[in-house]
């Protein structure tokens, strides 16, 4: 193991496949979206764009399997399903939000940067 | 736009495939891997359990594209190529080491909850 590494590479495969499930961009969102309370499927989809049915089913299954969201259904007609974050998840917030307020800080920097790369690599 | 989640949904869709590159597990790792100063790419790899040489190679090349990581050739037989963060890549390093040591600190509790979910959908 690397001494400049330890956080990181300590165990490393679990930990690169979590990162994987709360790196996700639409992880993130989820994560973002839930963030003052229980919402319903239609309601979370609403405020990602982009996220398609599937994906966003894909993403909140994960996040239940993690047990960073809880899912509770009501019997009513139809079936009304809402989604809040556990006490795992909310402890996620700090980070992401973090994460993300970086990329939104930054976003104008990275695609200026983005536009020199494939200008010289053309 | 949802008034709960003004942060990533402002222009989301950039934001996203920001927030897709550097969640991404393996740019996590580089980010990390370079936080002392500059490596050369073997001592990247050898930081990161797990990687491939391909995969390193992609890695570095969305950060540098992104203005994350500066490459630096030194024309010796055979050429020496270190990789640096830049000024940009630093910033990056505090949110993303939130991140990663958020994952370390709840690892079992995660692994606790698939090991609940799986048992529970069969």
């Amino acid at each position: 193991m690397s001494p400049g590494s330890p956080h990181v590479t300590d165990n490393c495969t679990s930990v690169s496949e979590i990162l994987g499930r709360i790196g996700d961009k639409w992880s993130v969102q989820v994560v973002t979206s839930l963030r003052d309370g229980s919402r319903r499927f239609s309601e979370i989809r609403r405020t990602i764009p982009d996220v398609s049915q599937r994906m966003l089913t894909l993403t909140l299954r994960g996040l239940e399997r993690d047990g960073l969201v809880s899912r509770k259904v009501t019997p009513t007609i139809p079936p009304r399903v809402d989604y809040e974050l556990t006490a795992l998840g909310h402890s996620l917030q700090g980070p992401v939000t973090a994460l993300a307020q970086w990329a939104i800080k930054n976003r104008a920097q990275i695609e200026a940067a983005r536009a020199v790369f494939d200008t010289t690599q053309t």
